[in-house]
């Protein structure tokens, strides 16, 4: 049997460093634990950009849809703002998602212990957060057509469209029953079906599986609206929280900084399961490229390093290697190692993100 | 000159006892200070479709659009949720936002001292919060067409759609920098520029504005998601947003939540001038019609009686007099009277929806 494959796509800003650490430790794995994978890495985002004159090279689309997982750092960077749609670092990543079907994109948002202090909510609301929000994220208005920027008389008119079928809302919800199985058995759908008509399909499609495919998982409704305050208000109430693309952005995003821990949540995107019984899926950090950190040695890598372990469990069925990463990364924690995103409390030890790595491999 | 005319619509749930003790204030202004409105009262919601078979009936809607103001208490319940979408509560008040053409909508997110500890956010992040968000009301996916749920092959399909024109886009984002002219002369635009056509278009067109009409007021830009992060995060780093109607129904929420004053929230949506110099407008408080709560006494009217205040400032040119009520609420909490959603501290006196009412009317 041939190593497991994955490719690894550092991309811009903090990237390619927060990636370097990820390396370090996926060698860790071949070295100390006998598990080897076949690694290979290429562009995406502005520096293929710069490179080939497209976020995403064809030959690196038709390699991501050959390997068993993808890594990603991050994409963006002021210099791209002005670049065209079409080839903004953005379509890179949306390629990838579109292309590879990865409908169910998973993101935890938990609050670590040893960094409650730094949510800008009251200790209590946060502290012991575990909540996972399961996104769609290969339709809805990221993709919809008609789309674009229209001339009607005089005047331009800028037109998404918000499309949802039946099938695809029925398989992301599927994968969050699946999830709060697993987890509380607690489900809870977000949508505006008091405006929009999608919103009505989405509500009524995960009703129907749920009646007839998990009727023992205890399921909610709510508008995404009313979800953005409650999450804010009380995100304990939460287990599993599924929603569309677009309002899971937000949410996401949302419920991300309750933690407080941006520089700490991982992201896992799905698809169905191939022949070999691994799904199509593609690990990335929350957090974005911060071009205003990069290159000094500053970022935070256990975002891009609990996304390589969210790929032992979700990809390669190593659930307990993928504790064994999460347990050292709580261990450097409580030890008081911190990165600059997460300086500020007393008696705690600044490093830099190599030397969080080494914290991290010394824990290993 | 005839008095100016009121259309008050009470609507569901809490509507109707936040409403009587808007109508004693109002009934004040008339005694106490010669302001005389000519008040007319009728149904919106469900209980205008219990009546008539739809959530607005065509009368009320005519006398919405010969009124100078109308003030809103809330709509919807679940008495009606299985109601088909076309007759739905919030039908009604869409249709009045719709017809009224009350295309700005200003969302105040402003923390009362006195409330600053029932905020789920830590008080340094809230305390002196004061930020206003101004949505868009009258297009975008609650309006665009094509809408609904249609048969593809055997597969059901929800579609709805975004739809921005330019001057859409440009009256609005005068309406906000107007806006931050009186406030402190800072705007942020908030869109998903990175991944819909139709918030490049935004981001220009509010660009265009900008450099043509008020170059004088610091304009940033911001994506959505990012703008949900920074709102949980740092608050306090903004002034006045503009954003989408539908970003702008959840970050306006979200804002609302920060505050943990949710039922203290009054909103203007407001159109064009009309020929009488005073623009169509709308006023209605910021939290929803509570069904768990109705009748019970235990409703907080301040929200609605501070819409009121709203409407005496921009649509009857009486800023001296909103003042005056806004004042008398701060007296009020001041003096520790609180309703049931703002109980939980030491030393203050519970009261109920009318004793509030009474005590703002004594401090008035
Ligand atoms: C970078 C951007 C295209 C992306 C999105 O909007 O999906 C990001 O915000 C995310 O949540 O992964
Ligand atoms: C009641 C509903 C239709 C409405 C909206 O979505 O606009 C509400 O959430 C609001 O924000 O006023």
């Amino acid at each position: 049997m041939s190593n497991p494959s994955l490719l690894i796509l550092p991309g811009d800003g903090i990237g390619p460093e927060v990636m370097a650490e990820v390396t370090r430790i996926i060698d860790w794995f071949g070295a100390k634990r006998g598990i080897a994978f076949d690694v290979s890495e290429d562009l995406v985002g502005g520096c293929a950009y710069d490179k080939h004159g497209t976020p995403l090279h064809d030959d690196t689309m038709a390699k991501a849809l050959e390997v068993d997982a993808v890594l990603l750092g991050a994409v963006g960077g002021p210099k791209y703002d002005k670049l065209d749609f079409s080839v903004k670092p953005e379509r890179g990543l949306l390629r990838l998602r579109k292309e590879m079907d990865l409908f169910s994109n998973l993101r935890p948002a938990q609050c670590f212990d040893a960094l409650a202090d730094f949510s800008s909510l009251k200790k209590d609301v946060v502290a012991g957060l575990d909540i996972m929000i399961v996104r769609e994220l290969t339709s809805g208005v990221y993709f919809g057509e008609p789309r674009g920027i229209f001339k009607e008389g005089n005047e331009r008119v800028g037109i998404n469209t918000q499309r949802y079928t039946e099938s695809e809302i029925a398989r992301v919800a599927r994968s969050a029953f699946e999830l709060a199985r697993k987890r509380n058995n607690k489900l809870c759908s977000m949508e505006k079906a008091n405006v929009m008509e999608s919103g009505i399909l989405w509500r009524d499609v995960v009703t129907e599986v749920h009646e007839a495919e998990y009727s023992d998982v205890e399921l909610t409704h709510m508008y995404a609206d009313a979800g953005a305050m409650q999450l804010t208000r009380w995100p304990k109430q939460f287990d599993v929280i599924v929603t569309d693309n677009l309002f899971g952005d937000m949410l996401s995003d949302l419920a991300a900084m309750l933690t407080g821990s941006l520089g700490m949540l991982p992201s896992a995107s799905l698809g169905a399961p191939t022949e070999n019984g691994r799904p199509k899926a593609l690990y990335e950090p929350v957090h974005g490229s911060a071009p205003d950190i990069a290159g000094q040695g500053k970022a935070n890598p256990i975002a891009c390093i609990l996304s390589f372990a969210m790929a032992l469990r979700y990809s390669f069925d190593m659930g307990d290697e993928a504790t064994r990463v999460e347990k050292a990364v709580e261990a450097v924690l409580a030890d008081g190692k911190r990165t600059a995103d997460l300086l500020g409390e007393e008696g705690v030890t600044p490093v830099s993100t190599s030397e969080m790595g080494d914290a991290i491999l010394a824990a290993l």
